[in-house]
């Protein structure tokens, strides 16, 4: 076990800088912080690259890990949270392709929090997979780790450099898409009884889903809307979506 | 109309102590930022106490309303969003009872987003009313105002005091009460078919609902947990409730 003391120490400074987008992607890892996560990381097909304790006596070190220790104000900084419950670990992004009858794809969805929350709203409801837009926020950025609470771990995630292509791909191999928009049908005749295998697009927060997505869409869904509210968060929309489709399926 | 244009004015220092809860408490009034939510405001029950606006030909502007005119600096001191788009309304509180058959409980929610979303998907839903224990995030707050997307203006959101006894005397005039919590019975058994009136019990975010609650509860039901996830956001969870059980009465 290494101790790394410095703020300046070239490993801690790579390791801080794995906040930023484009550093995750050159360094090919990302950062779990706090013992659930960290457990869920440790059984996931990711492959660690370095475990990282405040506690030299953490019970998280086995023989044959990569780990470090670093003292708490080291920890911190290299953490996006104020208190990372003196565990992390940096884990080395793979290529994952989603499999499976039942996938929600994210087509644009910015804010980290609905990413996640949809995230773990999947793993709950038992789908199979997602597919995210590029421009979608990066699932593996700490403010979504933080919501998925783990789910990113449980279930594959793929990320689409090209959407429609992707789609059409699904299309010819079965898969039937749902678009849910505003102008859609009514969600229970549009969508009911689901077909065998079907993916389930939710848009942007504030644009709804791209135009040229909607346009290959075979069906295009919405909820009902009762009151006087216009429209739902994406993430509650998705998450009633699903354990609706999954009910039946 | 008055123009106000110093940050020391008292007027302007009442309105921009409106961000915390004691005040708003000690003034009986809260702030409402953005066109759309003052325009729903301006048609609510609740009464205008003073229009805010940046520009003098602003198309709210009435004979007869309360009109402020502020720079745009003060305007930015008094709102808690960035951009407040020119115009904001001081409101008054008033005494509110939720009434009708279908109602949302929140018992300790602490997170303003749920705590906001919840009452928006409530709204888009359809159901009657919400009633919140007193140590929920509270809705007029701006954080809640702004998830809420309005929704706080369009059904009625009572805050009970004692909310174990609020829903023992909902029991005695015939609501059924639901508590959603991690080991209730499967949502589908416990719930359906729902009678004529039920009232959803949605708990905090770490501990659930509280005992006190829990044990006075008719059904205690929970959404089934396909995948690994441990538990579903508040949120989601309330909206995947309100939605199912709004499909079936």
């Amino acid at each position: 076990m290494e101790s790394l003391t410095s703020l300046k120490n070239p490993r801690v400074r790579q390791w801080a800088a794995l906040k930023d987008r484009r550093e995750r992607r050159e360094q090919g890892c990302f950062l779990v912080e706090g013992r659930r996560s960290v457990t869920d990381a440790l059984a996931s097909p990711f492959p660690l690259k370095a475990l990282l304790v405040t506690d030299p006596q953490d019970p998280f070190i086995r023989p044959g890990l990569p780990v470090f220790q670093l003292p708490e104000h080291v920890m911190a900084h290299v953490c996006d949270t104020r208190s990372p419950q003196g565990v992390a670990a940096v884990m080395g992004m793979r290529d994952t392709r989603a499999e499976g009858a039942r996938l929600v794809i994210l087509d644009g969805l910015q804010d980290p929090g609905n990413v996640g929350t949809i995230l773990r709203t999947a793993d709950a409801a038992g789908l199979d997979g997602l597919i995210l837009s590029a421009d979608c926020a990066d699932p593996f950025s700490p403010k979504v780790l933080r919501a998925t609470m783990g789910s990113v771990f449980h279930l594959p995630v793929e990320i689409a450099e090209n959407l429609p292509d992707r789609l059409r791909a699904l299309q010819s191999d079965g898969w039937v898409v749902f678009s849910s928009q505003l102008d859609g049908m009514p969600f229970r005749e549009g969508a009911f009884p689901p077909p065998d295998r079907w993916c389930l697009v939710i848009g942007n927060e504030g644009n709804g889903v791209r135009e040229s997505i909607r346009c290959l869409a075979d069906r295009r869904v919405c909820l009902p809307m009762r009151g006087r509210a216009e429209s739902l968060n994406a993430g509650v929309a998705a998450g009633i979506m699903m354990y609706m489709l999954l009910e039946e399926t």
